[in-house]
Protein backbone atom coordinates (compact mmCIF):
# COMPACT_ATOMS: atom_id res chain seq x y z
CA UNK A 1 0.00 0.00 0.00
CA UNK A 2 2.46 2.51 -0.49
CA UNK A 3 0.21 4.88 -3.39
CA UNK A 4 -0.26 8.40 -2.09
CA UNK A 5 -3.48 9.67 -2.21
CA UNK A 6 -4.68 13.28 -3.34
CA UNK A 7 -7.82 14.71 -1.91
CA UNK A 8 -9.13 17.84 -3.94
CA UNK A 9 -11.84 18.68 -0.89
CA UNK A 10 -13.87 21.45 1.33
CA UNK A 11 -16.79 20.78 -0.33
CA UNK A 12 -17.96 20.99 2.02
CA UNK A 13 -15.14 20.55 4.60
CA UNK A 14 -17.45 18.07 6.92
CA UNK A 15 -17.93 15.73 3.79
CA UNK A 16 -13.94 15.53 3.49
CA UNK A 17 -13.33 14.79 6.92
CA UNK A 18 -15.60 12.11 6.17
CA UNK A 19 -14.16 10.73 3.16
CA UNK A 20 -10.94 11.03 5.36
CA UNK A 21 -12.00 8.91 8.43
CA UNK A 22 -13.94 6.31 5.75
CA UNK A 23 -10.58 5.87 3.98
CA UNK A 24 -8.60 5.55 7.73
CA UNK A 25 -11.62 2.61 8.10
CA UNK A 26 -11.45 1.30 5.02
CA UNK A 27 -7.35 0.34 5.20
CA UNK A 28 -6.55 -2.63 6.72
CA UNK A 29 -3.73 -1.50 9.23
CA UNK A 30 -2.37 -2.42 13.01
CA UNK A 31 0.30 0.35 13.04
CA UNK A 32 0.31 4.24 11.68
CA UNK A 33 2.94 2.84 9.12
CA UNK A 34 0.73 -0.26 7.21
CA UNK A 35 -1.69 3.57 6.30
CA UNK A 36 -1.49 5.68 3.47
CA UNK A 37 -0.14 8.69 2.78
CA UNK A 38 -2.89 10.77 2.25
CA UNK A 39 -2.55 14.40 0.88
CA UNK A 40 -5.60 16.79 1.29
CA UNK A 41 -6.26 20.95 -0.05
CA UNK A 42 -9.45 21.22 1.91
CA UNK A 43 -10.35 24.69 0.05
CA UNK A 44 -13.52 25.47 1.54
CA UNK A 45 -13.27 28.63 -1.10
CA UNK A 46 -13.77 27.17 -3.80
CA UNK A 47 -16.53 28.97 -5.88
CA UNK A 48 -19.88 27.59 -5.19
CA UNK A 49 -20.16 24.74 -7.63
CA UNK A 50 -24.62 24.77 -8.27
CA UNK A 51 -23.93 28.62 -9.02
CA UNK A 52 -21.84 28.33 -11.02
CA UNK A 53 -23.45 25.27 -13.27
CA UNK A 54 -26.62 27.53 -13.22
CA UNK A 55 -24.40 30.46 -14.79
CA UNK A 56 -24.99 33.00 -11.51
CA UNK A 57 -21.27 32.52 -10.17
CA UNK A 58 -17.37 32.18 -11.43
CA UNK A 59 -16.54 28.74 -12.56
CA UNK A 60 -14.54 26.75 -9.90
CA UNK A 61 -12.48 25.08 -12.40
CA UNK A 62 -9.21 27.05 -12.58
CA UNK A 63 -9.33 26.74 -8.42
CA UNK A 64 -9.61 23.44 -8.52
CA UNK A 65 -7.44 22.00 -11.29
CA UNK A 66 -4.63 24.45 -9.61
CA UNK A 67 -5.49 22.26 -6.70
CA UNK A 68 -4.78 18.91 -9.01
CA UNK A 69 -1.27 20.21 -9.55
CA UNK A 70 -0.39 21.24 -5.97
CA UNK A 71 -1.20 17.75 -4.74
CA UNK A 72 0.59 16.09 -8.03
CA UNK A 73 3.66 18.38 -7.01
CA UNK A 74 3.01 17.43 -3.64
CA UNK A 75 3.70 13.32 -4.54
CA UNK A 76 0.08 12.07 -5.15
CA UNK A 77 -0.02 9.24 -7.42
CA UNK A 78 -3.48 9.46 -7.79
CA UNK A 79 -6.73 12.26 -7.63
CA UNK A 80 -9.81 12.00 -6.26
CA UNK A 81 -12.51 15.32 -5.50
CA UNK A 82 -14.50 14.29 -2.50
CA UNK A 83 -17.56 16.37 -3.82
CA UNK A 84 -19.97 15.02 -6.53
CA UNK A 85 -21.02 18.25 -8.14
CA UNK A 86 -17.38 19.35 -8.06
CA UNK A 87 -17.23 16.13 -11.15
CA UNK A 88 -18.45 18.57 -13.74
CA UNK A 89 -15.28 20.08 -13.94
CA UNK A 90 -13.70 16.41 -13.94
CA UNK A 91 -11.94 16.58 -17.75
CA UNK A 92 -10.56 20.89 -16.52
CA UNK A 93 -8.99 19.39 -13.55
CA UNK A 94 -7.67 16.03 -15.31
CA UNK A 95 -6.60 17.61 -17.99
CA UNK A 96 -4.33 19.92 -15.61
CA UNK A 97 -2.16 16.59 -14.35
CA UNK A 98 -0.59 13.40 -15.41
CA UNK A 99 -1.85 11.43 -12.46
CA UNK A 100 -5.45 9.60 -12.62
CA UNK A 101 -8.40 11.41 -11.41
CA UNK A 102 -10.61 8.30 -10.04
CA UNK A 103 -14.17 9.41 -10.54
CA UNK A 104 -17.03 9.50 -7.79
CA UNK A 105 -19.49 9.32 -10.25
CA UNK A 106 -18.23 6.31 -11.99
CA UNK A 107 -17.26 4.47 -8.48
CA UNK A 108 -20.52 5.31 -7.16
CA UNK A 109 -22.60 3.72 -10.41
CA UNK A 110 -20.45 0.73 -10.39
CA UNK A 111 -21.12 -0.12 -6.73
CA UNK A 112 -25.29 0.74 -7.50
CA UNK A 113 -24.80 -2.04 -10.19
CA UNK A 114 -24.41 -4.96 -7.11
CA UNK A 115 -27.77 -5.12 -6.54
CA UNK A 116 -29.26 -5.03 -10.27
CA UNK A 117 -31.18 -2.53 -9.81
CA UNK A 118 -33.21 -1.25 -12.96
CA UNK A 119 -34.38 1.57 -11.83
CA UNK A 120 -32.69 4.12 -8.98
CA UNK A 121 -33.58 7.12 -7.16
CA UNK A 122 -30.42 9.84 -6.94
CA UNK A 123 -30.26 12.76 -4.24
CA UNK A 124 -27.92 15.12 -6.51
CA UNK A 125 -27.84 18.89 -6.06
CA UNK A 126 -29.08 21.42 -8.60
CA UNK A 127 -25.45 21.51 -10.16
CA UNK A 128 -24.65 17.80 -10.29
CA UNK A 129 -28.14 17.14 -12.15
CA UNK A 130 -27.81 20.30 -14.49
CA UNK A 131 -24.45 19.03 -15.60
CA UNK A 132 -26.07 15.49 -16.04
CA UNK A 133 -23.61 13.29 -14.38
CA UNK A 134 -25.27 10.53 -13.09
CA UNK A 135 -28.02 11.05 -16.03
CA UNK A 136 -25.20 9.60 -18.26
CA UNK A 137 -23.67 7.25 -16.02
CA UNK A 138 -26.76 5.62 -15.32
CA UNK A 139 -28.05 5.87 -18.81
CA UNK A 140 -24.94 4.00 -19.88
CA UNK A 141 -25.28 0.92 -17.57
CA UNK A 142 -28.78 0.75 -19.06
CA UNK A 143 -30.44 1.94 -15.61
CA UNK A 144 -33.20 4.53 -14.99
CA UNK A 145 -32.74 7.14 -12.79
CA UNK A 146 -35.19 9.05 -10.78
CA UNK A 147 -34.98 12.35 -9.41
CA UNK A 148 -36.48 14.25 -6.35
CA UNK A 149 -39.75 16.39 -7.87
CA UNK A 150 -38.89 20.08 -7.64
CA UNK A 151 -40.24 21.10 -5.06
CA UNK A 152 -38.50 18.16 -3.32
CA UNK A 153 -35.19 18.95 -4.57
CA UNK A 154 -35.72 22.51 -3.45
CA UNK A 155 -36.12 21.18 0.19
CA UNK A 156 -33.18 19.06 -0.40
CA UNK A 157 -30.67 22.17 -1.61
CA UNK A 158 -32.08 23.55 1.71
CA UNK A 159 -31.03 20.71 3.47
CA UNK A 160 -27.59 20.26 2.18
CA UNK A 161 -26.78 23.82 2.82
CA UNK A 162 -28.08 23.16 6.57
CA UNK A 163 -25.69 20.66 7.17
CA UNK A 164 -23.05 22.73 5.42
CA UNK A 165 -23.76 25.05 8.48
CA UNK A 166 -23.07 22.10 10.98
CA UNK A 167 -26.95 21.40 11.18
CA UNK A 168 -26.93 17.23 11.33
CA UNK A 169 -29.46 16.64 14.10
CA UNK A 170 -32.12 14.74 14.13
CA UNK A 171 -34.81 17.22 12.22
CA UNK A 172 -32.52 17.32 9.09
CA UNK A 173 -31.83 13.17 9.39
CA UNK A 174 -36.06 12.88 8.90
CA UNK A 175 -36.08 15.26 6.37
CA UNK A 176 -33.66 13.69 3.84
CA UNK A 177 -34.87 10.20 5.04
CA UNK A 178 -38.40 11.13 3.96
CA UNK A 179 -36.88 13.07 0.66
CA UNK A 180 -35.22 9.46 0.05
CA UNK A 181 -38.40 7.47 0.75
CA UNK A 182 -40.23 9.20 -1.50
CA UNK A 183 -37.94 8.07 -4.46
CA UNK A 184 -38.49 4.56 -3.55
CA UNK A 185 -42.33 5.20 -3.41
CA UNK A 186 -41.65 6.00 -7.05
CA UNK A 187 -40.19 2.70 -7.90
CA UNK A 188 -36.71 3.11 -6.50
CA UNK A 189 -34.84 -0.06 -5.86
CA UNK A 190 -31.77 1.40 -4.68
CA UNK A 191 -31.15 5.42 -3.22
CA UNK A 192 -27.42 6.42 -4.40
CA UNK A 193 -26.64 9.22 -1.95
CA UNK A 194 -25.21 11.12 -5.01
CA UNK A 195 -23.83 14.52 -2.91
CA UNK A 196 -21.18 14.04 -0.14
CA UNK A 197 -23.31 16.32 2.65
CA UNK A 198 -25.87 12.87 2.12
CA UNK A 199 -24.28 10.42 4.41
CA UNK A 200 -23.40 12.50 7.13
CA UNK A 201 -27.18 12.68 8.00
CA UNK A 202 -29.18 9.54 5.89
CA UNK A 203 -29.19 6.27 8.26
CA UNK A 204 -29.40 3.46 5.16
CA UNK A 205 -31.00 1.62 7.80
CA UNK A 206 -33.92 3.78 7.64
CA UNK A 207 -34.83 2.39 3.95
CA UNK A 208 -36.23 -0.50 2.45
CA UNK A 209 -33.76 -0.20 -0.39
CA UNK A 210 -29.68 -0.36 -0.49
CA UNK A 211 -28.51 2.90 0.20
CA UNK A 212 -25.77 3.97 -1.92
CA UNK A 213 -22.77 6.09 -0.53
CA UNK A 214 -20.93 8.06 -2.73
CA UNK A 215 -18.49 8.46 -0.13
CA UNK A 216 -18.42 4.83 0.71
CA UNK A 217 -18.20 4.27 -3.16
CA UNK A 218 -14.92 5.99 -3.90
CA UNK A 219 -13.18 5.41 -0.65
CA UNK A 220 -13.43 1.71 -1.79
CA UNK A 221 -12.49 2.26 -5.43
CA UNK A 222 -9.04 4.18 -4.09
CA UNK A 223 -8.00 1.49 -1.79
CA UNK A 224 -8.58 -0.92 -4.25
CA UNK A 225 -6.41 1.10 -6.63
CA UNK A 226 -3.51 1.80 -4.27
CA UNK A 227 -3.44 -1.94 -3.15
CA UNK A 228 -2.41 -2.64 -6.96
CA UNK B 1 -10.21 33.92 8.44
CA UNK B 2 -8.40 33.98 5.00
CA UNK B 3 -5.38 32.18 6.47
CA UNK B 4 -4.56 28.38 5.32
CA UNK B 5 -3.55 26.29 7.49
CA UNK B 6 -0.82 23.41 6.99
CA UNK B 7 -1.32 20.43 9.05
CA UNK B 8 1.71 17.75 9.70
CA UNK B 9 -0.40 14.81 10.09
CA UNK B 10 -0.14 11.20 10.11
CA UNK B 11 0.81 10.10 13.40
CA UNK B 12 -1.65 8.34 13.97
CA UNK B 13 -3.88 9.20 10.81
CA UNK B 14 -6.88 8.87 12.66
CA UNK B 15 -5.83 11.58 15.52
CA UNK B 16 -5.23 13.85 12.20
CA UNK B 17 -8.72 12.78 10.98
CA UNK B 18 -9.78 14.46 14.77
CA UNK B 19 -8.26 16.81 14.51
CA UNK B 20 -9.60 18.72 11.66
CA UNK B 21 -12.89 17.67 12.54
CA UNK B 22 -12.40 19.45 15.72
CA UNK B 23 -11.03 22.32 13.33
CA UNK B 24 -14.12 22.54 11.95
CA UNK B 25 -16.59 22.43 14.67
CA UNK B 26 -14.56 25.48 16.15
CA UNK B 27 -14.44 27.40 12.78
CA UNK B 28 -17.97 29.72 12.89
CA UNK B 29 -18.86 28.99 9.68
CA UNK B 30 -22.31 28.88 7.80
CA UNK B 31 -21.46 28.08 4.57
CA UNK B 32 -18.69 25.97 2.53
CA UNK B 33 -16.82 29.68 2.13
CA UNK B 34 -16.41 31.10 5.66
CA UNK B 35 -14.40 27.85 5.97
CA UNK B 36 -10.56 27.99 6.70
CA UNK B 37 -8.67 26.28 4.04
CA UNK B 38 -6.37 23.41 5.39
CA UNK B 39 -3.79 21.67 3.99
CA UNK B 40 -3.03 18.20 5.21
CA UNK B 41 0.25 15.97 5.08
CA UNK B 42 -1.02 12.67 6.51
CA UNK B 43 1.83 10.61 6.24
CA UNK B 44 1.65 7.59 8.27
CA UNK B 45 4.91 6.12 6.86
CA UNK B 46 6.84 9.05 9.04
CA UNK B 47 9.41 6.18 11.23
CA UNK B 48 7.96 6.18 14.41
CA UNK B 49 9.01 8.84 16.97
CA UNK B 50 9.24 6.75 19.93
CA UNK B 51 11.36 4.24 18.62
CA UNK B 52 13.38 7.09 17.52
CA UNK B 53 13.78 9.59 20.22
CA UNK B 54 14.75 6.26 22.28
CA UNK B 55 17.24 5.55 19.95
CA UNK B 56 16.17 2.35 18.51
CA UNK B 57 15.45 3.69 15.14
CA UNK B 58 15.78 6.20 12.31
CA UNK B 59 14.99 9.60 12.81
CA UNK B 60 11.25 11.19 11.27
CA UNK B 61 12.91 14.27 11.55
CA UNK B 62 14.00 14.82 7.96
CA UNK B 63 10.66 13.40 6.44
CA UNK B 64 8.62 16.10 9.14
CA UNK B 65 11.11 19.34 7.29
CA UNK B 66 10.30 17.85 4.19
CA UNK B 67 6.52 17.75 4.79
CA UNK B 68 6.68 21.17 6.45
CA UNK B 69 8.20 23.01 3.07
CA UNK B 70 6.08 20.81 1.00
CA UNK B 71 2.56 22.30 2.95
CA UNK B 72 4.58 26.05 2.92
CA UNK B 73 5.00 25.52 -1.15
CA UNK B 74 1.48 24.58 -1.25
CA UNK B 75 0.52 28.20 0.25
CA UNK B 76 0.38 27.51 4.28
CA UNK B 77 0.45 30.57 6.22
CA UNK B 78 1.01 28.67 9.60
CA UNK B 79 1.86 24.97 10.60
CA UNK B 80 0.85 22.55 12.56
CA UNK B 81 1.76 19.26 14.14
CA UNK B 82 -1.25 17.07 15.00
CA UNK B 83 1.16 14.57 17.54
CA UNK B 84 2.75 16.09 20.77
CA UNK B 85 5.82 13.44 20.35
CA UNK B 86 6.74 14.54 17.08
CA UNK B 87 7.60 18.23 18.69
CA UNK B 88 10.96 16.53 19.66
CA UNK B 89 11.68 17.73 15.95
CA UNK B 90 10.23 21.20 16.07
CA UNK B 91 13.37 23.03 15.81
CA UNK B 92 14.21 21.03 12.74
CA UNK B 93 11.14 21.21 11.06
CA UNK B 94 10.31 25.01 11.94
CA UNK B 95 14.00 25.66 10.66
CA UNK B 96 12.93 24.02 7.34
CA UNK B 97 10.55 26.99 6.69
CA UNK B 98 10.14 30.39 6.80
CA UNK B 99 6.26 30.41 8.02
CA UNK B 100 5.73 29.94 11.74
CA UNK B 101 5.19 26.72 13.71
CA UNK B 102 2.76 26.99 16.40
CA UNK B 103 3.41 24.32 19.35
CA UNK B 104 0.86 22.30 20.38
CA UNK B 105 3.01 21.95 23.63
CA UNK B 106 2.36 25.22 24.09
CA UNK B 107 -0.92 25.63 23.43
CA UNK B 108 -1.50 22.42 25.70
CA UNK B 109 0.23 23.93 28.88
CA UNK B 110 -1.15 27.61 28.20
CA UNK B 111 -4.85 25.60 28.55
CA UNK B 112 -3.91 23.72 31.19
CA UNK B 113 -2.78 26.88 33.03
CA UNK B 114 -6.72 28.21 32.93
CA UNK B 115 -7.27 26.36 36.14
CA UNK B 116 -5.09 27.64 37.63
CA UNK B 117 -3.43 24.14 38.86
CA UNK B 118 0.09 23.78 40.77
CA UNK B 119 0.68 19.68 39.71
CA UNK B 120 -1.18 18.34 36.38
CA UNK B 121 -0.54 14.61 35.65
CA UNK B 122 0.47 14.11 32.19
CA UNK B 123 -0.52 11.04 29.70
CA UNK B 124 2.26 11.28 27.16
CA UNK B 125 3.97 9.14 25.06
CA UNK B 126 7.97 7.47 25.51
CA UNK B 127 9.47 9.42 23.00
CA UNK B 128 7.67 13.01 24.52
CA UNK B 129 8.53 12.07 28.06
CA UNK B 130 11.85 11.35 27.04
CA UNK B 131 12.25 14.41 24.98
CA UNK B 132 11.69 16.11 27.64
CA UNK B 133 8.87 18.62 25.97
CA UNK B 134 5.90 19.03 28.98
CA UNK B 135 8.73 18.87 31.56
CA UNK B 136 9.85 21.88 30.29
CA UNK B 137 6.67 23.43 29.33
CA UNK B 138 4.97 23.11 33.20
CA UNK B 139 8.54 23.87 34.58
CA UNK B 140 8.16 27.26 32.83
CA UNK B 141 5.18 28.02 34.25
CA UNK B 142 5.91 26.91 37.82
CA UNK B 143 3.58 23.91 37.69
CA UNK B 144 4.56 20.24 38.84
CA UNK B 145 4.66 17.75 36.11
CA UNK B 146 3.32 13.96 37.40
CA UNK B 147 3.67 10.75 35.04
CA UNK B 148 2.59 7.91 35.77
CA UNK B 149 4.72 4.84 36.93
CA UNK B 150 7.11 2.78 35.09
CA UNK B 151 4.43 -0.10 34.74
CA UNK B 152 1.40 2.03 34.25
CA UNK B 153 3.42 3.56 31.39
CA UNK B 154 4.03 0.31 29.93
CA UNK B 155 0.33 -0.29 29.57
CA UNK B 156 -0.34 3.57 28.12
CA UNK B 157 1.44 2.72 25.34
CA UNK B 158 -0.05 -0.89 24.51
CA UNK B 159 -3.12 1.10 24.84
CA UNK B 160 -1.92 3.83 22.54
CA UNK B 161 -0.66 1.21 19.83
CA UNK B 162 -4.45 -0.69 20.31
CA UNK B 163 -5.85 2.90 19.46
CA UNK B 164 -3.58 3.39 16.35
CA UNK B 165 -4.60 -0.26 14.94
CA UNK B 166 -8.23 1.04 15.26
CA UNK B 167 -9.77 -0.41 18.67
CA UNK B 168 -11.44 2.64 20.71
CA UNK B 169 -13.97 0.08 22.34
CA UNK B 170 -15.33 0.26 25.41
CA UNK B 171 -12.42 -1.94 27.34
CA UNK B 172 -9.43 0.30 26.08
CA UNK B 173 -11.82 3.61 27.50
CA UNK B 174 -11.89 2.45 30.74
CA UNK B 175 -8.76 1.42 30.76
CA UNK B 176 -7.24 4.83 29.53
CA UNK B 177 -9.70 6.44 32.20
CA UNK B 178 -7.86 3.92 34.86
CA UNK B 179 -4.49 5.72 34.08
CA UNK B 180 -5.69 9.10 34.70
CA UNK B 181 -7.50 8.83 37.58
CA UNK B 182 -4.28 7.21 38.99
CA UNK B 183 -2.79 10.44 38.09
CA UNK B 184 -5.84 12.16 40.21
CA UNK B 185 -5.05 10.05 42.97
CA UNK B 186 -1.51 11.73 43.53
CA UNK B 187 -2.82 14.84 43.45
CA UNK B 188 -3.40 15.87 39.83
CA UNK B 189 -5.27 18.71 39.62
CA UNK B 190 -5.54 18.40 35.76
CA UNK B 191 -5.32 15.82 33.55
CA UNK B 192 -3.23 16.22 30.53
CA UNK B 193 -4.26 14.34 27.51
CA UNK B 194 -0.62 14.73 26.01
CA UNK B 195 -0.66 12.27 23.23
CA UNK B 196 -3.61 12.61 20.51
CA UNK B 197 -4.49 9.26 20.31
CA UNK B 198 -6.12 10.26 23.82
CA UNK B 199 -8.78 12.30 23.37
CA UNK B 200 -10.10 9.75 21.09
CA UNK B 201 -11.06 7.23 24.03
CA UNK B 202 -10.39 9.33 27.27
CA UNK B 203 -13.70 10.90 28.29
CA UNK B 204 -13.47 14.19 30.42
CA UNK B 205 -16.67 13.36 31.74
CA UNK B 206 -15.29 10.74 33.48
CA UNK B 207 -13.17 12.45 35.62
CA UNK B 208 -13.31 14.40 38.23
CA UNK B 209 -10.78 17.14 37.82
CA UNK B 210 -10.39 18.85 33.84
CA UNK B 211 -8.57 16.96 31.41
CA UNK B 212 -6.84 18.90 28.64
CA UNK B 213 -7.26 17.55 25.34
CA UNK B 214 -3.88 18.91 23.52
CA UNK B 215 -5.87 18.12 20.32
CA UNK B 216 -8.71 20.69 21.37
CA UNK B 217 -5.87 23.27 22.45
CA UNK B 218 -4.04 22.92 19.32
CA UNK B 219 -7.49 23.65 17.34
CA UNK B 220 -8.14 26.61 19.54
CA UNK B 221 -5.00 28.47 19.07
CA UNK B 222 -4.96 28.01 15.58
CA UNK B 223 -8.15 29.54 14.62
CA UNK B 224 -7.34 31.99 17.15
CA UNK B 225 -4.50 32.67 14.90
CA UNK B 226 -6.13 32.17 11.68
CA UNK B 227 -8.77 35.45 12.89
CA UNK B 228 -5.71 37.68 13.11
Amino acid sequence: MSKTIGVIGGMGPAATVDFFAKLLEATPAERDQDHLRVLIDSNPRVPDRNAAIAGRGPSPGPQLAEAARGLERAGADVLVIACNTAHAFAEEIQSAVKIPLLSMIDATADAAMESKPWRVGVLAADGCRRAGLYQRAFADRGVEALFLSDDAQQEFMQLLYRIKAGDTGDATQRAMERLAISLNARGAQAVIAACTEVPLVLNSDALATPVISSTDALVERVVAFART
